[in-house]
């Protein structure tokens, strides 16, 4: 009989080994995941670079390098706080806890790598609007527009969404019409940087030359370097496995078996939208022209069409997703251009308009069996499999999301703008003077003196 | 006695749990790994856009992406269900499961991250073609192509190799010879797309300016950036660590136990394909030129020459797989061109050759007790340990899959040039002219009849 | 009772299959973390590629690529035996087990791992160097010294820190001080390849053009790609998250628990150092630049600064160890040109200055309950906390790492140089010729004699 009391001992140590076990799993996780979406800032610079002109590298270059550090340091001391720590269902907020990761300090594993998880999110959603106001912003306004959207805009739709308070979180038994089924960000992320990427564009205006003199018909400005925006998209498109997978949050059973449907879904939307993307801008297109640019875009938007719904529809859906993302946003792209709005990197036809279907997309093409994907959520049922409430949260959140975006974002950018703080005032001339020197040139330090006193530094400055 | 029924509770429930972490951890390595892999489709990209010329990166990035596309959807649709579901020994088919995932759509977790991670290998095998029809091929040819090999000339030879029912495959009991010793696809993957490049190269015929007039001696035509090359170079290689360690399929104490061994044989090789391929260069170079793109190829060569026997060698004979793949493929690149067939990318010399290579390099330095890689497969022993008959295995898989793989692209390939649509119209000229405008504008969409009568764009597209 | 040794057998097959589970997932761990540290290869390689001129490019990627291949040979010929295996406390060797991994080839699983992490390692500290003497080193030469520091340099570092039996190892509890406190290699990566990479740049001299003909004042002689040392910089920025991680070793809870929290700390002190240097710089610049090249090494400043104390400082200490690291890095940078020495990669200043106060900051820094990192190490105290021991260690690490990095590295670069091997023979003249033709044309092979008669190639090597 003594054995029975060893057993008990050896039993209790196995069933907090398997415990610690998922906890261990859990923070892999999401560690790996997190690198992969941290990646992303690198594929969102490369693409940025290689969609503008080549004299605004460096400038587009140091706005990328500025997001990635201020989203960290702003995530860091508010962002999170608001986004997930308590609160009401508008907004997170803890005395003693909510700031500068104060709650974590002595915390287990798992919450520190889902910190850091979100916080890689946080820098992509601001990251979408440096694409927006490319080539003609300054860079303290950029700054100020950053820390703003990481601090504040953006924290509050994750509250929103994925916090287990949020008046429209799947999370929250009482959410309204049971909470948004937005599983890694089509809305939470990509609209809300999409939509305030557009305010930012209307209100900076467009680029000089990217519409004739006489405002009426856009002129070609096409981008400096093909291989640039491929590299960029393949990173994210990499990243993206991350973003989505990782949107699962930990390894149960439940998720691992999601997880890989998910790499499947995400594939075949990007697939799907960059193949139709190209073929509707070859048929538009009276020149017989493919073009590499429409076919990055189209990836990018078949991706941002399947980040809500990836993890709770079947594989077909996924091709559908990402073929009327597609169409979604070459459409977006020639509306916002006939609007006059110069948006260079299409950053609300990808990032917003996309995001809405996205959005959208997932209440109709759900499965039933798929969707119970947080704790407390209801089961909820597709409009084609029967539920309205679904598709009713999902209008209502592209809308309140659209709204709470663009009133804040007009109202900074407005604010910067009769500051006289938001034009940057060196403008660029047309495409004809692509070639002309770089005025900051890069490299190790020189004194200022002697860098006035050089011979003309003939810096071709990045692929030309 | 009450706690014995307890007991035997909690004991199920923690078998149930160890058995789920099973499950769990092999989900995470696969799409770990299946995420490297993808990966390289970028370093593909970016080293066929360095490897070409200034003008043709558009072309050839369009292609990449293309091949990245319709991979995708050709292994959902078709590919994944000839290659693994059921079947005969020469073909995999399942009437209501092999297509379109039918058979995964409720399965378990590994089974999706099985499928993504085999889409991502599909890939490779497409994209090593493109770099041997490189810069003279139609896109709808190299397109109607990309989609054979994935719907059908790749996933046969998968079947054969791969597979339970396969006829040289280790895990069929009743195979030819016992199989062939292929573990993460020299043959299966690379031979298969380095055949069919060669095939395309010689059928749309070399570059203008390939060879001077009389055809008699081949003309400097060197890629356009080399930093693109090492770029490309390195992302392959990082992405081949995916590739080598996910084919042991599972994190099983016997496969992870390889896993650590595979990372470091793989690294030996690649090394030391680089180090004999770059020193060969310059030995046999008068102009005694260190070649960075001989490096890059040599790496390559290493790479594809272990992918077969990464986890069954010891690690001094990955040293030897890795320098006579360097060897290999300086001999096997020589003698493409003194056949007069050009192959811009080396595809056939790196895949095809070092492909060959590796099979018969597995068959003879795999140690006994390494050998035994899937179930059911019997011992085998290296020719320099014994077994002959492993040995032939390689030798018949060789002369197979380059016969299929063979007579079914010279088919497509000749079908396509007889219908005028292989070989791209415009030619290009000579090395002097490459800073030329690149006719394809990138960025925006620009409607085409503005586009028409816009200024000239001085589009010096990607790095010149 | 016959249940009783059903349970006794069940419970015994459980509790070997929760032991499996921990070997697995280490090795899952290090293979993760170690191929993010692989990739650093590529960060540092693009890096290096943006900040030297254009024509520089191809040499700068050969020794890169070689750097990776030689580092990986090194190491598993003899670099890993005398730093790992047995030995006194200065160097490790034990006979039949030390060399080409001869003491591994049949051990388990984790090991291959740690070995392979490891690896990846020493092929960062040797990959520092490159970036000290670029552009005017014969290749030669830098091979040579890249073999010295991965075989006896580095190894006897790491012996000294990180094997059981160093002398300054916290594993050894013998250890002089009780060892110092170095997480991942803020002194033995960093500050020996920023020390090493100093001593080549002295002995080999300036660049041309650094200083004007009266070696009075600098030069610009800026870099000709920001969007390349961007892209650089992301890498490495990915790739340090494996280097902290995994310095881990395993995934047991404790370490599991440091490691999100690590994720979390690198993130703070990149960003911190980013934004630190980038505005020192524009303030103290009356050109009023925002400069790339400043914030990209600010960032790996930052990096660099937090790598020792990763896994034992509270988060806010994380943005004061980024933040004065970003401070060394700029007054370092500037001091070593007002000391007429030309790096130009500031690779002492962004490894070795910040990698001496990392050291010095982790033992100023650490929580007294995060600090016990190793097996048998004492608990420490920092500075600030009680400790003067620690800081004690760190002072000696510092002295000691730079006094045996230099005298070696000095010696192998003067005997160099008085052979006559050092410096390379074709210099390079003043910024103003950028755009010349590069001597080595990259791609296919072509037969000497008709690249010698070819017509000129006109190679616009890599971005310009």
């Amino acid at each position: 009989m003594a054995n029975l009391s060893t057993f008990e001992a050896r039993l209790a140590a196995l069933e907090q080994q398997a415990s610690d076990a998922e906890t261990k799993s859990t923070t892999f996780w999401l560690l790996f995941n997190g690198t992969l979406v941290f990646f992303m800032q690198c594929g969102f610079g490369m693409l940025e670079a290689g969609t503008v002109s080549a004299k605004s590298t460096q400038n587009i270059m140091l706005k990328n390098l500025f997001d990635a550090s201020l989203a960290c340091l702003a995530w860091w001391a508010v962002g999170h706080g608001l986004a997930y720590e308590g609160g009401s269902g508008f907004i997170g907020f803890e005395p003693g806890l909510s700031f500068f990761s104060h709650g974590l300090e002595d915390n287990s594993a798992a919450d520190w790598a889902f910190f850091w998880f979100q916080f890689t999110f946080a820098a992509a959603s601001a990251t979408i609007v440096s694409g927006a106001v490319a080539e003609r912003t300054q860079l303290n306004a950029y700054v100020i527009f950053s820390a703003c959207i990481t601090c504040l805009i953006y924290p509050v739709v994750v509250h929103w969404v994925w916090s287990d308070d949020g008046w429209l979180s799947r999370s929250n038994k009482d959410a309204f019409l049971g909470g948004v089924l937005d599983f890694a960000g089509s809305g939470v992320v990509h609209l809300t940087g999409g939509v305030a990427g557009l305010c930012g564009a209307i209100v900076v205006g467009p680029r000089d030359g990217r519409f004739d003199p006489e405002h009426k018909i856009p002129m070609p400005l096409p981008g400096h370097s093909s291989v640039l925006q491929v590299l960029g998209t393949f990173i994210l498109w990499t990243g993206w496995y991350g973003f989505n997978m990782g949107s699962t949050l930990d390894l149960s059973n439940a998720e691992a078996g999601r997880a890989g449907r998910i790499a499947v879904c995400t594939t075949l939307a990007a697939s799907s939208g960059g193949a139709v993307a190209v073929c509707i801008n070859h048929w538009l297109s009276p020149a017989d022209d493919w073009d590499v640019s429409a076919m990055c875009s189209g990836i990018l938007a078949g991706l941002v069409s399947i980040t809500a719904g990836c993890s709770s529809i079947p594989t077909w859906a996924a091709v559908i997703h990402g073929s009327i993302g597609g169409l979604v946003f070459t459409f977006a792209s020639r509306l916002v251009l006939k609007c006059k709005i110069d948006d260079p990197l299409d950053a609300f036809a990808v990032h917003g308009a996309c995001g809405a279907w996205g959005v959208i997309a997932a209440s109709l093409f759900s499965k039933e069996e798929y969707v119970n994907i947080r704790p407390h959520s209801r089961d909820g049922r597709g409009l084609f499999h029967g539920g309205v409430e679904l598709f009713g949260a999902a209008v209502i959140c592209v809308i309140v999301v659209t709204a709470w975006t663009a009133a804040l974002s007009f109202t900074i950018f407005l604010l910067l703008a009769k500051a006289g703080r938001l034009r940057a005032v060196e403008q660029h001339a047309g495409p004809l003077e692509r070639m002309d020197q770089s005025t900051h040139v890069s490299g190790p330090y020189i004194p200022a003196r002697q860098r006035a006193n050089a011979p003309v530094a003939a810096t071709w400055d990045t692929p030309q």
